[in-house]
């Protein structure tokens, strides 16, 4: 990637973050990246695409997190497993809070194409901590009343970080990940904790 | 409050879940309500305003239903006040998904004098979270590593319902509060669950 497309996407990332999707104009990224209006056009051929393309490689990121956390130690047990992942997602979603909140919260403007792309990589993560929590309830060491809610419970946990999360706060993003990695023990049900 | 004023509020409050404060235009949410773009200036003097008055009565309502369900019982255990406060604040914002996303998620939006109205009233929500922890923490019966951090999560639980809810799931709002309610006492500690 040029410099020059790498400065549009970081400045139209800030920008998303900042102010929403609709809220950035063209003028505000070519601004940010230092170009003029007409050279963001040379790289993108619209605003949405430069959000499909922020979108695009976040989630990709997100689902080889995921994939690399939940799966280099299939001999480990459920436990630590999950933990590993929600330790890891959540670190990761904390010192990329920029970009997760363009990621997590503006899919509904991507076009219908682009978001069903999206959402397809979005079920990918969601079948890597289903798969976490079905060995744990098979093995006995997780107890929870609905392995569905389950998911959508840790997915809360993990992605409402985007939300609230600035860096400015007592607890370094390592320290946030630990944290709710023992939190997510807790919803699935784990002893001794 | 007249009809017509209520008309655009429904209108404006669609619009902005739909595709977000800066996508609308006064032209949407005059249509939405069936009225003239020049009506909607004869109720508020700006979009910003109409997000305010709902940002304002969303919330406004949320720290009502709080400190009902937190306090409607101080001689309860601190585990009856947290579950019946998550089960009842889970299931106000599965049912009223649309605005609560608009009340969560639009806030960078609101003017600086209008936000910091509003996070004053999300700071009340949150105190009234930290007083049943601390209770809790006091008696024994909560167990947690970070009490503040504690109050962090049970929230993400609470609001990120905003987000994912739609409604055409297979489980109902109260169903979700019930089941949010349980998790909440899961991660405070809470033993026999």
């Amino acid at each position: 990637m040029t410099d020059t497309a790498q400065r549009l996407l970081s400045s139209a990332t800030a920008a998303f973050a900042a102010k929403g999707f609709h809220g950035t104009t063209t003028r505000d990224i070519a601004s940010g990246a230092g170009v003029t209006p007409g050279a963001v056009y040379v790289h993108h051929k619209s605003k949405e695409d430069l959000l499909y393309c922020i979108s695009k490689v976040g989630h990709e990121k997100t689902l080889d997190l995921v994939r690399a956390s939940a799966g280099s130690s299939k001999d480990d047990s459920p436990v630590d497993r999950m933990a590993a992942l929600v330790r890891n997602l959540v670190e990761w979603q904390a010192v990329n809070h920029t970009s997760s909140r363009v990621v997590n919260f503006e899919l509904p403007a991507l076009s219908d194409e682009h978001l069903a792309e999206v959402l397809q990589m979005r079920h990918q993560v969601e079948d890597e901590f289903r798969s976490i929590v079905d060995d744990g309830l098979k093995q006995g060491v997780f107890n929870v009343p609905d392995a569905n809610m389950a998911v959508v419970t840790l997915l809360s946990l993990c992605i409402d970080v985007a939300r609230w999360y600035r860096g400015d706060g007592r607890l370094s993003a390592a320290e946030i990940g630990e944290h709710h990695s023992l939190m997510a023990l807790r919803l699935l049900g784990v002893d001794n904790l």
